[in-house]
């Protein structure tokens, strides 16, 4: 079997976006004037802040300035939470962020602007309150919808903490009822609902805890009822760990790559990460890597998916479900950098956390879902390199789809070139705390790129060898 | 101020159907297919028997022939209750009623046979479910709702039946949280869907426990959006007694006429009236009432409101929140034909609760919502009644907006006129189980009915007296 993933998501760089943080909309406003959390109050776990789309429509501008050409929205559907995780009806945008009408306008806004947009499914589990496992709560098995999940014992205990949550949920979260996807009427809905928002015109689905559905094929259906109707639909899993699984070309175009964050960050930031901030999560940025380690692990990541995966994974360096990457290094400006320069030249596509860009900071949910700060409050040096690094990937599509090959290893000095064709391109981080001279072997290289688009580092080709040296902590990309 | 109401109404002859109940579509499957109680077996208090919106739309053209002119639907609205009164969501038809979709087409459909459609608004309280109470109970005091509900306390105690729910619900049942409609938001919000509904064609609005909602100038503004969209939107209040506080021409056109229920079936009945059946209720068919005492109930009635009110009250016998008169009367047929035929003379819309006029039996609820019977069920003798005063109705417009004047009163005999310009009828009925005589003094009358249309009575007219004499349990229509 070919496998075949979307063109447009090679070339793209996504934005992350958590909608009840991102803005709020000054031009329209809501319809309900209800009491929110203070916006630029430290958030809370329950406290909603107000974000809304009418607020990202406004801000479309500014990405596509940034050279955004992909947006991935956390969940916008209908929910009884602040991250909209807990879906209330999959067919109803979030009236709190301006229901189905502010979301079809800014699915024409971003189209317009040639950016895409992502939703995040959670088919996995539905809420409380949502209405079929809510009509079984009300009636009990006299609900026709009894079989749609997993239950257990009645009378269901949705509520009451001292029970046992007697119906499978989630993580054993009693407010996240799970679907009993072997029911063919269960899954059918799910399937349509998918179908639905691509027919709308949604670009792809960003699939949450996809590994916890184990009933045989329902990925492979969903791949290809979703891709009947759009072949160029994005569909991408929240998988963390080792995903061959559902990789092989039948089910996801990609995963949320944290095989590719941990490692990145544990070479960049090596023991400046602070591990309280990660331990709890399934990516693993320590122990420090030296550049070795580093080429070793990547090598093993490009080694387990075909490559035309490789081209369409979701490259991140935090998402709403870690600390921000700033906050995990004790905000070493310098290793945010390298990590930044490792993500904009790694084959798939680049997502960045909104806010990364401007230097906002944040320790584990619910903090790293800080507002969107205001303009006094970016860091305008971030933002410069991330502007830098986002345009250079776009000028070179060798750092889009060109092959990878580690150059030379050395220290805390790590190598790798990019080639497309006749286009080659250079990238070198040092992560150590010293300058560092290195010996790059060009021959795998058709090419001498002698330009440094990116960095400042003093190199020399010299028969076939080019002579780098990198001032400490920094990197350079020479086309 | 002049009082108007919708001018159709004082012509219709409503059907009131519980969707669940009615019809099950043969010719379009719902897109479910779940498990549900046995249409054929006795109904339960929360089982479902999966009647739809297609199943209505195919007897669409039995109603038209019996003579129906407006359909008023129990709740159609998502809801986790087979009676559909536990509000999920406003904005969705249930899906297992075949969602929105089947409910524009069943408009459609009702509107090409000129037939009206009346929805069952419930905006005093809406369900457990329902999505802004579920953020409440999900998120607590951080909710951006909380105002729209009558909180008393925290944690919720929605479920815990072992806990004071600790919120303001209808009748203290928890499933019902009531609305704070002091509050300018949630107002609007019902106001918004007032208007949605009537915007996108229904006829009508039939308002369930309005008289809860005490806030001022809630149903003002209420008449006053829907009118502003549709002036011949009917507006009908679920109030079983004195309703003059609402019937003043600001609010409503007119209400569920309890009133006219109670004494109606007092006297038809007699003392057939089973106590066990009605005691609960709010109208009172019970003690036995002779004629004087009837006129004087009727006349009190009709004295209560203006004339434009009484035009477009629905008149009713029975409903989906009482006993089957049928039933009541421990299945005596001569006193459900007697009180239709009052119902079928009396001004205002006379509404038949879907089944009676095929003689469906049911005791209080649930069984007083048994499914709509099999033809071989059906008791041809009350159909053709049914069919019969229907027409008479329809063909002599004094029944419907005509004048009503008691013109004899005598032991069990009961005569009345109702008189349009030149146009007169007389109605008699002897509830009595003795032939009687009557003389009816004609001086009221500009003319003198002289034929029969309806029961055959004996009667002459003796300069300027009707001499008439009725069989037992009998009565007649002459014009």
């Amino acid at each position: 079997m070919e496998i075949k993933t979307p063109d447009w998501v090679k070339h793209a760089i996504f934005y992350q976006i958590f909608p009840d943080r991102f803005a709020k909309g000054k031009h329209k406003p809501l319809p309900y004037n209800v009491p929110l959390e203070e916006w630029d109050l430290p958030p809370t776990l329950q406290g909603y802040k107000g974000g809304n789309l009418w607020g990202a429509i406004e801000k479309l501008d500014y990405l596509k300035d940034l050279g955004i050409n992909a947006i991935y929205f956390t969940p916008i559907f209908q929910s009884a939470s602040n991250h909209r995780y807990h879906t209330h009806d999959y067919y109803q945008v979030d009236p709190l962020l301006g229901g189905n009408e502010a979301f079809f306008e800014l699915l024409e806004e971003a189209h317009q602007r040639e950016i895409k947009v992502v939703l995040d499914g959670v088919f996995n589990h539905s809420s409380r309150g949502f209405f079929f496992f809510n009509d079984i709560l009300e009636n009990g098995p006299h609900s026709p919808w009894v079989d749609w999940f997993k239950i257990e014992g009645w009378p269901l205990s949705a509520y009451d903490g001292s029970q046992p949550a007697n119906y499978g949920s989630w993580v054993g979260n009693r407010a996240l009822p799970e679907f009993n996807h072997d029911n063919p009427e269960a899954r059918e809905y799910i399937m349509q609902i998918g179908e639905y928002w691509i027919q709308q015109g949604v670009d792809g689905w960003r699939l949450d805890v996809p590994f916890e559905i184990k009933t045989k094929g329902f990925w492979q259906e969903f791949r290809t009822r979703i891709k009947a109707i759009n072949p160029d639909a994005y569909i991408v899993g929240e998988v963390w760990t080792d995903s061959r699984e559902w990789l092989d070309g039948t089910q996801f175009d990609g995963v949320m790559n944290y095989l590719f964050t941990g490692p990145t960050i544990a070479f960049s930031a090596g023991d400046r990460v602070m591990y309280d901030l990660v331990k709890s999560q399934d990516y693993e940025p320590y122990p420090a890597l030296d550049a070795e380690s580093y080429a070793s692990k990547i090598q093993s990541l490009l080694d387990l998916y075909p490559w035309e995966i490789q081209l369409t994974q979701l490259n991140l360096l935090d998402s709403h479900d870690t600390a921000r990457l700033i906050s995990v290094v004790g905000d070493d400006r310098a290793s945010v950098e390298l990590s930044t320069l490792l993500l904009m030249t790694f084959p798939g596509a680049p997502s960045i956390y909104y806010g990364d860009e401007v230097g906002l900071l944040g320790r584990v949910d619910p903090d790293c879902r800080r507002v969107f700060p205001d303009k006094k409050d970016w860091n305008l040096d971030v933002l410069n390199y991330h502007k830098q690094l986002i345009a250079l990937r776009h000028q070179y599509p060798a750092l889009q789809t060109g092959k990878y090959r580690v150059l030379a290893t050395e220290g805390q000095v790590y190598v790798f070139s990019r080639t497309l064709e006749q286009s080659e391109v250079i990238v070198a981080v040092n992560s150590g705390t010293e300058s560092a001279s290195v010996q790059v072997d060009g021959e795998t290289l058709k090419t001498q790129p002698n330009q440094s688009v990116y960095g400042n580092p003093e190199m020399a080709w010299d028969s076939g060898t080019l002579q780098l040296k990198l001032s400490p902590r920094s990197g350079c990309i020479l086309v």
